[in-house]
């Protein structure tokens, strides 16, 4: 590559001439699509901003100016360009970069993102900061998607930056996309002053025809000064929301023409207060497929470098994925039963509720990156005599804790929440592991919680959560993970369980092994592999956390030495804190122990080091089986 | 009351004729003034809410039309127009009728609220579910405040709502406060379109002009024509903000006029889809100091009700108010320091963070009801170098839980939240109780937890915090209670603390009585009270809840047998939970018994029925710290 190779930081970048630009970012393009064609990760809105990227370090003095990419899955061509080249191949895998900016990784992140709608908030601080220390040139830059400008706060931020009289650029990155197509009031308006050429025109017209200065007497001329005043203040702030929100609006611009985009930056980079720059993007640009597949090339796993084609992965013979079997069950509920509904922000094709979406699309609700509203939303529905299936992944869940607390388990209102990505999710990354639902959702009054062993249960709990809100009975959480179950012959006809009611599957004897979730399958294999020592545990499904199924804990107890809990959560305040709240209420003294993930967060890479590093494999299972047993006297 | 006296429900109010509803609100207004001036609550949204409480149910065919009040602590004439008039003297009261609207209360409070900006997700979702099961003439309508709606869920809601072509009505009750003044750019463009002369003047000329047909001949008729479809397009779409979201604007109205509001809502009624109408109260309209003073008289106590003036509390004997000595000590640390700010999301008067803003206004940020923003913002200044103070209620901190896990506390950023309102808050309820924080912050690694005795340790854990965030530390929450400490000579030189480490307040034996917070003070005085029955239980203030003082527990469990956590917050999760995972941990087997709020949440009433019925009180202490001593064998 005649200039990606000499990249090594944006310094490296400022000495090429703007013409030389153009050629750099189908360099890094190509780098990208090479690289991510057999090491997956966000293909689409990666290709999507790399001229962004590389404008962006032109122009700006980074790291001392402060730059955030929102979400920041778009941020490759970032990495590639600020000394993280070489490490690219190692992208989100164990022990390598994140797939996400990371303060921790680069002194060019200036902060790190994940999760939506932040960027604005802490690029103000930052600004904020910078005036308040007397820094006054620094300069501060959020970009922001679209889609994640829906958000509530991002609103939030553009809402108290608007009256704030500092430094700031918010980069709006419209592809026009979230994951799935952004449909909302925001991107219909961004649709329409983007693509109006009415529009476009007329504002160009009136703000040349009312700032020029021409004679011309009479009656109209003097309504048309009067008008003209009015008019003129729409331009400058009545007349588009950005403005009326206390930004100075400039563009569309063509976010894939870095020269445009470099001379744009340099001519904003002099204008004080809050800006908002709006650039046109492609989702996936530079790779045919990709731009024409959006949704399938967000992030779309191994493909041919050339042509773009997908590598299928052999999946004849795997088991189906938890998000597919909420899909197709939800599915056969909604056939069943015209009250069910389907609610998700902005996870419709993750979540596959798509499936149900193909065929009753009036009663499908993608509300766009929007959790708190999704869920109090979803409240709503349930008032409305509807049965409303709320999927939200775990990690994205924390974002509307307040709405389940406040507006559904205060309320006691029947939503049933399908809590998918719970539990370590991979490759993703820290801000992505789904582990403190079970700790979250316990404290909170009148909560159902579940999870599933396997795709049958999964079936048996969607079944009984559907019952449960037709009876207008309490919330009902079901969480499971991410990736593939453990069933091939998945299609079980689903039975309703009861309520708070856990299971025995295997009889043992000295210790009893209590799992929540799919885990369960983990520890399954680790007892068959404990049988060659004459080990035989007894091992519980708990199927629920809460009402936890007190019976059985206390009959377990009182026929074990020792509980072990396995959860794929923290520690602090799941399972684990569960039966040890209930051995001290009941003043049993079980030794306690635990299998979950102890105080610290959760990094990136694939399911089995984590696994391995956590201690949730069969053979770290076997290993600490073992132990607890062996120091029984 | 010529009226009142005959409204039981909104089918006697549809008896009155219009001209006489305007007689009516003031009866209302009187009887609001009358029961509040010694009774208190919040008056000043009340009062400002009385004609469109009546106009809404004289026009509407409430239950069966849904009305959700934002918030609801304006819904007093809604309560007391719905079949409550007799009850209103119990407002708040334990066992009374709830200060906010609540479903099981009555039939016509659709949806309970207490948080912001929650009631335009639940009126869609009302909306939605009738449109969905064929019930095309239920109307529904949210009443939102200007301040609510800036909130970040608010603004989901609306983006969502603007693409839904679903029957309902949005009213924007603009008063331009918050409890304090309300500052965004939200509320600069209310102000803008509601009080600019020349943009209604011209918006009402240029609708005129260009939809008059006339006769101009030459180059200029022709671009008029051309300019007014560009103007058309904006009147109808491009030159509102709520319109740009797909919402049908209307307004300003005056809120106070009802035979206007009554004309109004049955225009309105007949027009479908989203529609927004905009209408001017005044906050604590008709008692003339509470329009004069509108923070004050947002919930000002008893008052004498013909000339508004406050009684006064005895207060010149009182310890000071938990918010009085953080208010004070930031000021104190602000001085020292210029890199010390302040952020709170609309709790400044609340929170007394008032008292520094009055010295360094620069250096004080009420960002508005925006929880999630406030949190993120707070963390852009760490990373900018200064050292925030972020205020927020423990019951609405609720709302930023993500942004405290995925922004500050993965990110290590030196965050010090002060948390008031934590525990049981009394009056305000169920919505307003502050007994999750503990909970859901435990699990979040990286924070540091505490909780003060007193004033002075408040003023202790302040300095603590703020040197540990100087450090470039790990997050710092100081969680402390509603409404007065307990020492009258609370200006104490502060002292830094070791973190994470606890304190033996009593030495005893046999039992020891862990406590975390104010009710250790409780606590003491239960020990004072036992020591006639000779039980002389060991008293430990933890101070810290995370890290939670290993040390410390493990020696007090080796000397007593039986431990009592006694904490303000839900059992499961927080201190009890703590402690009951160390014993299972450590493999002890100390007999552990709580004090906390089982699973359930806490209706409203005075803190010491509440505390009675919880167990807080010295006497249910002093009770159970005897049956666990008498359990000793």
């Amino acid at each position: 590559m005649k200039y990606l190779d000499k990249i090594d930081s944006p310094a490296d970048l400022k000495k090429l001439s703007v013409s030389e630009l153009p050629q750099l970012c189908e360099e890094i393009r190509d780098y990208i699509i090479s690289e991510t064609s057999h090491n997956p990760g966000h293909l689409g809105s990666s290709l999507g901003a790399v001229e962004l990227a590389v404008a962006i370090h032109y122009v700006f003095d980074t790291p001392n100016d402060k730059l955030v990419w929102d979400v920041g899955h778009q941020a490759y061509a970032h990495k590639i360009i600020t000394g993280r080249r070489e490490q690219f191949h190692n992208n989100r895998k164990y022990h390598g970069i994140s797939g996400f900016p990371t303060m921790s990784e680069s002194e060019y992140d200036a902060f790190g993102t994940g999760h939506a709608s932040t960027s604005i908030s802490a690029i103000l601080g930052m600004a904020q900061a910078a005036q308040l220390t007397g820094d006054q040139n620094r300069s501060h830059i959020a970009v922001i998607g679209d889609a994640s400008i829906g958000g509530g706060m991002a609103f939030e931020a553009i809402n108290e930056a608007g009256i704030r009289n500092v430094n700031m650029l918010v980069i709006l990155n419209d592809n026009k996309m979230a994951i799935d197509d952004n449909r909302s009031a925001m991107s219909s308006y961004l649709l329409h002053i983007t693509s109006s050429p009415g529009y476009n025109n007329f504002k160009t017209k009136a703000w040349n025809f009312f700032t020029s200065k021409r004679k011309i007497s009479n009656k109209i001329a003097r309504w048309i000064s009067e008008v003209g005043n009015g008019i003129k203040g729409f331009l400058l702030s009545g007349s588009n929301l950005f403005q009326s929100l206390g930004f100075r609006y400039f563009g569309p611009a063509n976010g894939h023409d870095v020269k445009v985009l470099v001379k744009t930056l340099r001519d904003l980079k002099s204008i004080p207060g809050p800006k908002l720059l709006h650039v046109i993007t492609v989702k996936g640009k530079g790779l045919k497929l990709a731009e024409e597949h959006q949704t399938t090339y967000h992030a779309p796993g191994q493909f041919d470098p050339e042509t773009g084609l997908l590598i299928k992965s052999n999946a004849v013979n795997q088991a189906p994925k938890y998000q597919d079997v909420f899909g197709e069950t939800i599915l056969e509920f909604a056939r069943m039963d015209e009250k069910v509904v389907g609610i998700t922000p902005a996870m419709a094709t993750g979540c596959s509720l798509t499936i149900m979406d193909k065929v009753f699309p009036e009663r499908v609700f993608d509300v766009g990156i929007a959790e708190q509203h999704a869920v109090t939303f979803s409240a709503g529905l349930a008032v409305g005599g509807l049965v409303p299936f709320c999927n939200i992944y775990s990690t994205f869940l924390q974002r509307s804790y307040d709405q389940i607390v406040h507006d559904v388990a205060l309320q006691k209102l029947p939503v049933i929440f399908c809590i998918d990505r719970g539990g370590v999710v991979g490759e993703d990354g820290v801000t992505h592991q789904g582990i403190f639902d079970l700790a979250f959702l316990r404290s909170i009054p009148n909560m159902i919680i579940s999870s599933p062993l396997n795709e049958h249960e999964l079936r048996n709990l969607m079944l009984t959560a559907y019952r449960n809100s037709q009876r207008g009975g309490l919330p009902f959480a079901i969480r499971y993970p991410r990736g593939r179950g453990v069933l091939k012959d998945w299609h079980n006809e689903p039975e309703e369980l009861q309520i708070g009611k856990g299971r025995v599957l295997k009889k043992g004897s000295d210790v009893a092994v209590l799992t929540l979730g799919p885990l369960g399958n983990n520890v399954a294999s680790a007892l068959e592999m404990l049988k060659q020592q004459n080990i035989e545990p007894t091992h519980v499904d708990m199927r629920f956390l809460k009402p936890i199924d007190e019976d059985l804990l206390a009959d377990i107890a009182a026929r074990h030495k020792v509980l072990i809990t396995v959860e794929d959560g923290v520690a602090q305040g799941g399972l684990f804190s569960a039966v040890s709240e209930f051995l001290s209420n009941r003043k049993l003294d079980n030794r306690l122990e635990h299998v979950a993930i102890e105080d610290h967060f959760v990094p990136h890479g694939d399911i089995p080091s984590l696994y391995k590093e956590l201690g949730f494999d069969a053979d770290s299972l076997v290993e600490k089986i073992a132990k607890a047993k062996s120091e029984i006297q």
